[in-house]
């Protein structure tokens, strides 16, 4: 048993895998502190009332009472067969917590629900509520069953436990678990085929990871590989008239052949997590190289300014290649968070930067919007525009902050990813440490551990002070420098770094002694961000960005309640940034003069014209403009909003 | 029983409507003329085979079967409770045809389908297979049902059989359920609500037409003003567990106090048909301003160029004011047929130009794209916008041309819509004759007969001789100038006519004689059309237009199938017209020089870039672009298709 591993992703020794997540990560104050606050404090206290409320958790209560009092017992409460996998994701944050900070009442509600879950498993290892109560016969139903997916909930939340509290009891039920997985599944037994919705192969690898079982990585191995060959169909699944397609669960054409992120984004994406914390382990180029192009694509052509991916409402899908719709972008938070676990195992298979990137982007703007300023209210879907009066129907994921969800997989997303956060922040190696996100903290790994202090993302300067050090040994500092920054100074001492980064990476080696004192400075000022000619939604439009922040207009910020839809900015309009501590628990806003749209002709009966005798569009009144940053919008007044503001055009 | 009426649409001697069908209208030669031929010959041929096929014809012999030998009786065929409706469509079709041109075969074939459908009425006169063979209760799931929507499509086949052949054997059923309805239906009685998809207002005015029973009038008048108190709801009725909210069937507010289009496209028009229809029969002013209103919302803010509506894949619905993305369109063949109905109605309401206006643009463009020009294959969708290689799901309804559907509404509408088109050309009345549209053909009424000679929508020669004409009595011969046209010449005899259009309508009035020649000049360059600057989605985009018509860029007529997505127009980019007698059936093309968009540099991982380092975007290689109407797209092998074009910016 590796009883050294810290947070949810840990490569193993024999790992191709030139980064390792420090072993010592604190975040200590400043933005993300704030956020985790919120989310221990609230979002992750009182998830198990939100459970209890929902039936998550009475279900296993009934699956334990079928066992020895048939009658008493309850029907399945929910809708969903994966309804399971919302107790286990709660679980995992509250593990990850307290592996942060110590917390008694919270180590008690673990323990319960750790023993809640444990009462339901059966003689032979499985475990899933919803078959377990009558919901039809275990492991017929692939497609649509999400077993494996809850399974793999179930082993992340077995392995948050263990590395945060040393204990093996949740950490029994998962290696049962996936022992009965291993008896049913594989070619010759009782199911060759896949889950219709991934998840269980990153588990699996980690659960080798920790437990040196070699039958577990087989087994995520041959989830990987056996599906793309059509195994998975609708039609065996009861209540399923809607046939989604091979491509809806990426079981059209194997990974290895792929070239391009499609289907329903979370699973896209938590299977490619799973697959790069499997290239790690066996060292595999070949699929290593699959998952950079299929990185890629999703870069370049699938993924919105915020990070976000997902275009589609019709099947929470990938769209075509640019289709990045603004206002009709489903974005789903989980996905948000999907992209940001299969960036994160990149970073760490490569030591690229730009995979870090991409996770600082999505984590201030397409994940963290899907969480409310207050902790107890959620987006499901996160547009970059929203207009007026928007025609929601309640079948629609809405862009309104809602407590809970009938299909509740975001909130308890949200808080194993904020709980788990410090993880993501450094790598530490025999060579030296990796800055990969910038937050005041303590960060730390194999000798070398430094304080830093800063206050990202609304200042751009990070001073990191030397607190440990090997003695007469070279080490390497590496900060990441981001893409969105066009200028910055790096000192050591006092004493300008000369030289730029080497793909994204800031570096500073030397022997390093306690005291010593790096300091970046990395120019904030705001920006207008135009977007590539291919992507048709956005033509035409600049968005606000300043630092790793995407900034919004949301009309309650408007003079008079201007309706953000009726302006236009001139390309070279001056952006000037302001502090607003008493704005959305602080923040920077961004003023910047605008113009209405010419109006409308009250008596045209038709929105397009000649461009011939197209009037010039004459900007007409000016108006000042206040832009806030997109993670924080939706938590006041209704109103629209949008990211994305018309250039007035030369003629 | 009026035996003088003529077409779908007839409004009685008492209505308040300034404008009548004209009682003679023939298409003889031409554009429409050759379409028509094809769905005679071709579409409505093949109709009864492909409704065998499909089940639906068996679902009435089966229910006929049950009568007497329920043993030997088979189940429903088919996944939809509005099966039947198919059959009806068809058969109304067929009906107009027959009207137009004999043919005894169809006839033969009418009159068994008739016999059919007689033949599983019940006893009291209900009639809907679906529940028939055990699908439920009747009349007990007025959500989902679709009932009455169905009773409404055997009521207007009824009536085409009627007006047609003057036959009152379908009639006698539609009139026993209907009046089966009006036992079931009204306060007090078993059902106080009314049916989640409308369409039996249409039909019930018309049929109050037809017989002079005021129980009809009085009935769709009921189910006009129930809607909108919130009567219908998704969970009476089993096996839908999504609510579709109470907007998606108009169900939110009552119609006269509605102030957007909103919910299920085709549902809204067909409601706002039979408003219209209502408000023409009973002079109710209010009821017309509503319409006037709701028409504007919709073509102020939610129709596409082609005069397709229905943004939404999500629910088949309007979408927020301006939401009118190229790509993701729904734009379904049924709600611009729906959009016809509506438009055709008020302009018989109004007597106003517009509405015919917006009856051609989406005739030639929006509609028409749903069937190929095979006759035998269609669209559902018809997006303005298709990349190389869309990912479609097959629960999707898909951009590609389908030989029937799972839900096959679409196919016999646009049967029945090109089997009366000739009704909706021309209107006729004591004062004159109007032409709201034009083809080759003869149209007349009330003493004043022309013949037609034109090669619209190619040329906008249009030249008018009168055939008949009552003696020393003063007429006006309106014809409509359409909207889009900047410059045109009128002559009557040859000497030029001063004074532009009123209102839309050109007008000529004297005493007409036999031979008397009118001749409208349109004049019909090709043009550049810009979007207002409240469409997010085409912004900074031009359209290809040409007369009625809209064009688009197929991938398979650029040289070296460049894809369309890759190009970029000058403003002032020249646009040249070439008659193509051999591609897509006989069209003009429209030639316009291109250039590439600039590259993407292959090392950007991000598609998004700052704007003041933004490249000025180079404009590359210049390439002669070819466009054809749109109607078209979609015939020949697959490729991306665009109609808006990126128009280079000036710096």
């Amino acid at each position: 048993m590796n009883t050294t591993h810290t947070g949810p992703v840990h490569p193993s020794v024999r790992a191709v895998s030139p980064l390792r997540p420090a072993s010592a990560a604190r975040i200590e104050d400043g933005f993300w502190a704030e956020r985790r606050r919120v989310n221990a404090g609230i979002s992750l206290a009182e998830g198990p009332a939100r459970l209890e409320q929902a039936g998550n958790l009475a279900n296993f209560r009934a699956v334990a009472l079928l066992r020895t009092d048939a009658l008493a017992s309850t029907g399945f409460s929910g809708d969903f067969q994966f309804q399971d996998s919302d107790v286990y994701k709660w679980l995992e944050a509250a593990c990850w917590q307290l592996a942060d900070t110590p917390d008694e009442a919270l180590a008690a509600e673990v323990e319960a629900v750790v023993g809640v879950i444990a009462a339901a498993q059966r003689e032979d290892g499985y475990l899933q509520t919803y078959y377990q109560l009558g919901g039809g016969i275990p492991w017929t139903e692939p497609g649509w069953g999400h077993e494996l997916y809850c399974a793999g909930h179930l082993i992340q939340a077995a392995l948050a436990h263990h590395r945060a509290t040393g204990s093996e009891r949740l950490l029994d039920v998962a290696r049962r678990l996936a022992d009965h997985v291993d008896s049913v599944f594989g070619p010759g037994k009782q199911a060759d085929t896949v889950c219709g919705h991934p998840g269980v192969e990153t588990a699996l690898v980690e659960l080798h990871r920790t437990t040196d079982e070699k039958r577990y990585l087989d087994l995520a191995q041959y989830f990987l590989e056996r599906r793309g060959h059509g195994s998975l169909s609708s039609g065996a699944d009861r209540g399923h008239d809607r046939d989604p397609g091979a491509e809806y669960w990426q079981d059209h054409t194997p990974i290895r052949a792929a070239d391009e992120v499609t289907g329903h984004a979370v699973r896209q994406l938590y299977l490619l997590a799973g697959a790069a914390d499997l290239a790690a382990e066996t060292g595999d180029r070949e699929l290593r190289t699959a998952l950079e192009r299929l990185w890629r694509d999703m870069v370049t052509t699938k993924t919105y300014l915020t990070g976000a991916v997902g275009s589609r409402h019709d099947w929470e899908a990938f769209g075509d290649p640019h289709e990045l719709p603004a206002d009709r972008a489903y974005a789903e938070t989980c996905a948000a968070i999907a992209s940001i676990h299969f960036s994160w195992r990149m970073a760490l298979l490569t030591g690229e930067a730009r995979y870090s990137d991409l996770v600082e982007r999505t984590l201030f703007n397409g994940f963290l919007a899907g969480a409310g300023l207050d902790g107890r209210t959620w987006l499901y879907v996160n547009p970059l525009h929203l207009r007026t009066r928007p025609h929601e129907r309640p079948g629609d994921q809405t862009a309104r902050r809602t407590p809970w969800f009938r299909c509740a997989c975001c909130p308890p997303n949200v808080m194993r990813l904020l709980a788990a956060l410090p993880h993501y922040m450094a790598t530490a190696d025999g060579s030296g440490l990796r800055l990969h996100q910038y937050a005041t903290g303590v960060y730390g790994g194999d000798g070398l551990t430094v304080r830093v202090a800063t206050d990202y993302p609304w200042d751009g300067t990070v001073t990191v002070t030397v607190e440990d050090a090997p003695t007469a040994l070279a080490r390497t500092l590496s900060l990441r420098l981001p893409a969105w920054c066009a200028d910055h100074t790096l000192t050591v001492n006092g004493a300008a770094v000369e030289g730029g980064a080497q793909a994204g990476w800031l570096r500073v080696t030397r022997e390093f002694v306690p005291g010593d004192t790096v300091r970046l400075d990395l120019a904030m000022p705001a920006r207008l961000t135009v977007p590539s000619p291919r992507v048709d939604a956005v033509r035409g439009c600049a968005a606000i960005e300043r630092g790793p922040l995407v900034y919004c207009l949301e009309q309650t910020d408007q003079p008079g309640r201007l309706d953000p839809d009726e302006v236009t900015l001139q390309p070279d309009a001056p952006l000037t940034v302001h502090g607003r501590t008493e704005l959305l628990g602080g923040v920077r806003t961004v003023s910047v003069p605008g113009s209405l749209l010419p109006a409308d002709d009250p008596s045209a009966d038709w929105p397009y014209v000649d461009h011939a005798s197209a009037a010039p569009g004459e900007p007409r009144e000016c108006v000042e403009l206040t832009a806030v940053p997109y993670y924080a919008w939706a938590n006041r007044e209704a109103g629209s909003m949008r990211i994305w503001l018309p250039l007035a055009r030369r003629r």
